[in-house]
């Protein structure tokens, strides 16, 4: 199966203790797509602005992503800048420019169309949906979202979660919409609305994968090298989707298993992810020291 | 090998979104040797007031708690009252009085000088001292603490830490008390310091376990029926102690895998303490029904 992304390429502006880093790149779909180039060759759908550098194009070329869906406009990049304070669990935005994305009108090919597996990351839930209309033969389509989109545009986003069969969104998050306390019961509450499978990202603290009456808990990779988590969900959310993608046939559904050996190749690769400022983290995973991390997960948590 | 528990038994004054409860019994010491008692008999080293109900101590021994070590005092019961917020992953304090624990001076009989296991639960690092210098033959000794304790008497904190070979702490105290962001490397610099093995208790989101070179992330058990969380973290000690008591020989060291054991039997245990109030929820944990939950442990991660 080849899958489509549809999310943000764009400028970021980044401090974290350990550096301070500038219009560097960023966007929900270059770590995503760079993560899950660890075992297949995503295509992009995005845009950029007329600021946007050559080099970066070139350098996601270079993990064997499919460029030549990323537009060009006259508009400028997106560019988003934030911070991360001493413990670094949490992003803040200093601002967040949409710049291209304000206007953005994705239109896809005819091969983009037929396209069977359809990733829509992080990115205004009203152009998600306006890709997902174009797609004639999606076997899979996953999403990932955020507080902000929770918070602006929820009928938008409630209109997209409904035809996804696999929701990323991170603990506070699926609390948020699904407007309960209880982690287990909010992400059962949001997979009765559509969603096979509710991957709930935690950061440190790991992953619960939820589908049909299974529940399924992996730890984070152990790592002390936390330098730069932006991206990091995005990266996890990379690695899984690559791996259902690598190992799973048209029609066929993804089996618990399946989705249990996905979730560590996503918790793996995001290891990398937060070992470097921006891209450099992830670009590093490769499938030879993916396999090595996933063995430590394996052992991890047996007793 | 025999277990001594020094700690609170205390009034707690308790509101979770699921009702308010007043006076009912409370303290470290009481969680811990309910969750205890599903394997040992632990003896508890502490001081109630003259307020305190004969009932409760009967209630104690019903579980084959050994209560005789709990002297009663002219002074008033320790008494905490607090409440939780519509997460309840916090519990905020409204009150603590002391009471009869403000001027409390443990003396061990020479049977519990003999004894080769003691726990500190949680209480005053001055007291925890105190009864760990009458101990003459301990083989495993271990502590649990709080961030009061780590703001207010730091220096006797260390003091007594430095001496145990297993210590109970969350991530956030953790954190406080290395001086470390990376919660990995704050275990570490602990485990330095003098315990063998630095469990962090992280609630909902497990337990991750250092001993030397060596890391267990254990989840939480995944209860969508959460009451009230107070005394989880000392139900989680109480179970994984108990664990190695009855599981381990004199003098000999603590495995890993034995630790990997004790901690998901702990984490199984706290699961039953927080769907009921007070004590009401850890007194449902049996042996038989702890195994149960320890098996759905060991597969939740499995992959």
């Amino acid at each position: 199966m080849r899958m489509l992304v549809v999310g943000s390429v764009a400028f970021d502006d980044i401090q974290t203790p350990f550096g301070v880093k500038k219009n560097v790149l960023g966007g929900a779909a270059s770590h995503f797509s760079i993560a899950a180039a660890t075992l297949i060759e995503p295509k992009i759908i995005a845009v950029i602005g007329h600021d946007f550098p050559e080099k970066y194009l070139k350098y996601l070329s270079g993990f064997g992503i499919d460029t030549a869906g990323i537009e060009r406009s006259s508009d400028k990049t997106f560019h988003w800048s934030g911070f991360y304070e001493h413990d670094m669990a949490v992003a803040h935005t200093r601002s967040t420019e949409l710049g291209a994305f304000a206007t953005f009108e994705p239109k896809l090919s005819e091969e983009d169309k037929l396209r069977q597996v359809l990733f829509m990351a992080n990115i205004d839930p009203v152009i998600q949906y306006k890709v997902l209309k174009q797609m004639k033969n999606a076997q899979l389509v996953g999403l990932d979202s955020m507080n902000f989109w929770i918070e602006s545009k929820k009928k938008d986003l409630w209109k997209v979660i409904k035809e996804v069969d696999i929701l990323f969104l991170n603990d506070a998050e699926v609390r948020m919409l699904a407007g309960e306390a209880s982690l287990i019961k909010a992400a059962k509450a949001i997979q009765k609305q559509g969603p096979d499978i509710v991957v709930v990202k935690k950061g440190e603290h790991g992953v619960t994968a939820i589908s049909h009456n299974h529940i399924f808990v992996s730890p984070a990779f152990p790592t002390e090298k936390v330098i730069d988590p932006t991206g990091a969900g995005d990266s996890f959310a990379g690695g899984c989707m690559s791996y259902l993608v690598a190992n799973s046939q048209p029609g066929k559904k993804i089996s618990d298993d399946l989705l249990r050996r996905a979730v560590a190749w996503g918790s793996a690769v995001a290891s990398f992810s937060v070992e470097g400022f921006s891209t450099s983290g992830v670009a590093k995973a490769t499938k030879a020291n993916v396999e090595k991390r996933v063995e430590v997960l394996r052992n991890l948590s047996a007793f």
